[in-house]
């Protein structure tokens, strides 16, 4: 019956909407259903063939359409996860038209696909008190313009209070945005769900756009010490100190992270770097014939992680990393785990990590 | 020198791309050109035709292909302003892959290109102080489960400060969700750049989610009036008064606020309505018959206000309201403007709102 209301309700709005903008009929794509299987939908009359690609998949599935146009296909259960996919329709691949769920990225359009557990998963809406994500602009004076940035900060968090919060930096994936570890990692609702259960100290989390265009990589290294940590330490009640700094990111981000970390021990005691992409000038600039003083850095660093999935397409350069690492005498903290270069792995890592931080 | 830089940094992030996620290759999309003039690019190869799309276009244009497989169209100089625009591929309808910023909407997935004045434009990011945007949850009794919804704050916002700030509540379109009023209509630089030229008084600007699904649509009045106008009380330094409280919206949310507001004049002295649509089950109900003592509504009503472009597809419908609110002695305001159903238009009504709310 609600489903009955809600197909009447919405083709009051599609007809206006179908004036306004020669949109498509308005169809429910994709539902997941209580064992969790889902069923994917596609409205054309004249496509050829449609095929659902996902992360839940091993190989992309077709779709069969029906009389009116509409293309369907129910997969089987899924372990319940959130999961990115797309359409390819005929030669074009595009996100799901009725999903408002996308994928922050720069180049591909991809849909996201939240598949609730029977008990609530690390990254859920859960009913505990929330912190808040806010958007905001700071000047980069290394970059000469203005970019935004993601804040989030915890429940009950006081602007003027008395408490100083640490501060995690978490950078994305190459081609990510400031929005993906919100929007696909959930970072806000794994934070929340820590702190409720006493599992993460209560701390903010600073989500910047790394990607630096056209300037080189070691750019986003500078605006992250010069302006992005200045620019949260004279707004936010936050501790100046190392011991209440962390940096963390994945695949391109994991790399940022290990050269911002690494090159600055005394800035940052937390380095954790998730499935880290590290073929770039600036790794090989850095960590070629790099000579540090282990026992300082391994006083300095609180904590230095790598994780990574062995099914991830970096897990053999990044397993020479931690051996590199280790040659050094760095005292790195290796988390092996099944799994790709995903967003569902990223989640882990995190979750990981921050019931690591600032203890 | 700047773009091969960039295409060669790109490139070796697109390498890495390709390998975890059969990426296209990267290309630039779209181009604005300083005359106003603007490139869009889609790579295909298979691809038999390929057309452009755009609210600043009266008619469809084709990409043509070059020998690589990148479809390109440049057009000419166009009136600076932000456009939601797609491609159509075959006959496929889609967002344009090399653009991050996506129009946020339910049902279909359009990208938008903004092309600045060569002033700034009340939309602009300009060099000004900046307030910020926090999503947030908060509990809705009314339908039931928890919601987000955005809060822009001003620049210089103290939480716990003397200040008692008026508020805004601002509805999306219909099938738009609760990040269109700033992803596409930009309300939180609009205010930042009135505000600091003084044009506008500090305030806040909520933006809810305003479809109420399978529920029917009047469960939002009370959503707003029970829920989500105490929470934002019982969180921020507001003033608890009709005289700062406002509430705006849009096509679908221009119905929704027409129906809060002038059934809830003793909560919101300031009622502005764009391009309304109202032709639900709801307005018939509060309208038909409606008797209301003008002359204390209009007492009690600061601002009453009804905008709409002349090329609008509700223009007549709008005008019939507006006819009909003066038959019945209220104060209305109207704002009849060129332009259509879009926004670019909306992003105008709200700039005239701003400078006529809290005085």
């Amino acid at each position: 019956m609600n489903r009955l209301v809600y197909l009447l309700s919405i083709l009051t709005v599609a007809s206006l909407s179908a004036r306004a903008q020669q949109r498509p009929p308005a169809i429910s794509s994709p539902d997941v259903h209580p064992d969790h299987s889902i069923t994917f939908r596609y409205f054309s009359r004249n496509a050829k063939k449609v095929t659902l690609s996902g992360e839940f998949l091993k190989a992309p599935v077709p779709l069969t359409k029906d009389t009116s146009g509409i293309w369907s296909v129910t997969v089987p259960p899924v372990k319940p996860d959130i999961y990115p996919y797309s359409f390819t329709v005929d030669s074009v691949q595009l996100a799901d038209p009725s999903n408002t769920y996308i994928f922050a990225n720069e180049r591909f359009k991809r849909s996201i696909v939240d598949v609730p557990g029977d008990q609530p998963l690390v990254h859920s809406l859960q009913n505990v008190p929330h912190g808040k994500v806010s958007y905001r602009y700071y000047k980069s004076g290394t970059l000469g313009t203005t970019r935004q940035l993601l804040v989030y900060t915890p429940p009950g968090f006081n602007p003027n209070g008395k408490t100083r919060y640490p501060v995690l930096y978490l950078i994305h994936g190459g081609s990510d945005t400031e929005e993906t570890w919100t929007k696909v990692g959930r970072a806000n609702l794994i934070a929340d769900n820590l702190i409720a259960q006493g599992k993460a100290k209560p701390m903010l989390i600073v989500m910047p756009y790394g990607n630096v265009r056209p300037a080189p990589m070691p750019d986003f290294t500078k605006d992250m010490v010069n302006d992005i940590v200045p620019f949260i330490e004279a707004n936010y009640p936050v501790i100046k100190e190392s011991k209440g700094r962390a940096v963390a990111g994945f695949s391109v981000g994991g790399g940022q992270t290990l050269n911002i970390g690494l090159t600055n021990p005394s800035t940052f005691a937390y380095v954790c770097s998730y499935a880290p992409y590290t073929a770039t000038e600036e790794f090989k600039k850095n960590f070629t014939d790099w000579s540090p003083n282990a026992d300082q850095m391994n006083k300095q660093l609180k904590l230095f992680t790598i994780s990574v999935g062995t099914e991830d397409f970096l897990y053999e350069p990044v397993k020479q990393n931690i051996a590199m690492f280790q040659d050094k005498k760095l005292a790195v903290k290796s988390y092996i785990v099944p799994g790709g270069h995903t967003w569902m792995n990223c989640k882990q890592y995190l979750a990981t990590t921050l019931q690591e931080l600032f203890k």
